[in-house]
């Protein structure tokens, strides 16, 4: 019976009313692979839509701000700082997303979805001298605060 | 004189500065009408756009979070749970949300506007099969926390 | 099996890439009722967060331009007019949307929604009156362009 | 090296994890200039789109809420108070908008854009009947709260 | 009569539907003002926040997209070109955005709000470092598509 | 020089006004993995936040539709058609989502931001059984339509 379905297996966002107010921090990074001929044309500015990394930044940053528009079943937050790396890889580069927050709920997706868009806007902006790029090892590496204390990711088994 | 009407008579939103963070929450509800030829097609899940119910109850969530941003004079919060039920009707459907907040105004803005995305979604999703839907009651069931403490309907007046 | 689920049953956008662009309009409208206390609050200005009518005219307008950021499968869509009418009913008001575009597509669901969103414009503005408030008679007046041609629909049933 | 370019001299979103909540409040201020008869066109309200002082006002206070959106390193805030005032002067008009929270950064942002969008939709309004319309003098009058106290625009140096 | 003034005197978005579609363009500026202090900190990019230009030119562009979102009574546009420049001046930064499309309306408003949103975001990440700052000459510099015909605004009357 | 340093390498979107409309199509598609455990809840629906795959495939197509307020040089677009697809892997699931528009300019981009947010979407529903799962493997699959013709991603490569 359909209506039993939306009672018992209805998505819904999970009650934290009651939670502590406490500091949470949470790290993700993510990487994008390219051509070295597209890697060549980032690192040297030349590139057809303008400077690559500072719009990825900008973008990542604004997106990380988005993040309970986008993810339906994430609290709206009210992040108090987020910051933004990119290391210069040999076929791309990795992009790390810190999100902070006094607040009720963690911010690994804030941190997470920063990430996502700083690296589609990577491929945006790089799309017409490559088309194979590839977006992977998106993932949390670190979060603290709240009930669950701190998290970091078993480097040893990625 | 326009100016005097619009300092005395402008739309603004009003002072919550210095009211007091209390847990809040508030139930509305609302009412789908369809044939029953529609109603067969989204209780077999044969409709033409996907499974009906679920899209909508996603659809409620995430408008309940952009309740600030479509309400003018709505403030900004962040709602710590949402949750949304749908029951069957004998003609139609109707959708339920719950909305929660530790905050400093009340939150049934949020479940109403929920409620109304929610049922305009399935809307949407039939109305290839039955142009003649109507939403209606679309009303305030319970509000608690605050200053004003409990209203629940007087369900002996509706 | 759940990828089948999916794969079968799954929600989408439906395909209008091959539609040809004609001339489209719909008109829809909705009621909220109040009590006269309320109505006249609202009739002479006299609302603590402003002007009333004005405000929800304004944000029935923008609302019918979120159109597709709120219902999960309307397609965007670049509405080239809204106009909105509001009338006094003796126990509320009646709003009336009017949408129009040049496009593949129909825009019943811009103009529903321009209409949902300003009546709960409405009883956002006066709730503090009147929390008995009740939104109802969403529907579709009427439909031209595109395939299916002129939907009217029948006063005498309603 | 680029690399080293970003990491320091990356943009940011500003920590302000540790910052006590206080009562914050800005005012800022903004003037469109226009011919006479574009300004006797909106004193008697016969422009083309409609009113165009309510409507500004409404549109300051919505786009005051999307500041966070817009401006990419401002952090997302919970207004607790918008209020809009419009001036009539010899040659326009000057909108004026007060904005509070009880948080941790200012809002001296949120009152600037309020002030921005205000004015962008009166030139919109009324660009059909002048284009040589001009927006000037967006200034921030007087902010409070948080640790740098009082701040009061010196008049006597503009 | 409350009705008759909403019937009369409302906003409404300009019905365009039968107009033509041409080519559009629009050239809007407008000019922040800041101290020496300020300035040299923009110039050599020690700003706090990090890197202002950049940050500026992003937020100008991603605001044009959002201009029918922002103004209330703007028809949503699908902007085919917009390109962004900033000039160093004796006492602050002149913006200039150039927007483009093919389609039914102009893009002034597009551009001019670009301008004001990327003039907005070097004042956010200055303003720890000047409060006095003033957002001035935000005007139509071109305009060129449909039915008017060429505007440019005439520099010797400004 | 900075000013010179904008003028020649500004952030930009692309010039597409005297594209030709054709119709376009790109079908991009990422992976999720996740621990067995996770997998086993996801597939059996018992997640707390409620059905995980549903809830995705929505948030992948009204992120789609999001794409030019992510991505900053992304043009707006009026997609005509978007469907998702998931299909269960061993260790977890691969998200693939075709876009379609008739328009002047390809939508890789809204396939793949579809993708991200649906994968994110996934991530955030199981995070509290599984820390670290991991996105990977976005890619753009196939496109076609505009000057540059068909694109298929060469398989045996990757």
């Amino acid at each position: 019976m359909l209506t039993h379905i939306n009672k018992q297996n209805r998505p819904k966002m999970v009650d934290v009313t009651d939670k502590n107010d406490t500091n949470r921090v949470a790290i993700a990074s993510g990487v994008i692979t390219m051509s070295s001929e597209a890697l060549n044309i980032v690192l040297q500015n030349r590139n057809k839509k303008g400077p690559v990394l500072q719009t990825a930044i900008v973008a990542a940053i604004q997106a990380s701000k988005q993040t309970s528009t986008l993810i339906p079943m994430c609290h709206p937050l009210m992040l108090t700082s987020i910051n933004c790396d990119i290391d210069e890889l040999e076929c791309g580069f990795k992009l790390t997303v810190e999100a902070k927050l006094k607040g009720k709920t963690g911010v690994e997706m804030e941190a997470l979805t920063g990430v996502s868009v700083g690296l589609l806007t990577i491929y945006d902006m790089v799309k017409a001298v490559d088309k194979t790029m590839v977006i992977k090892d998106i993932k949390l590496l670190q979060k603290s605060g709240g009930k669950s204390g701190l998290y970091e990711l078993d480097m040893s088994k990625t």
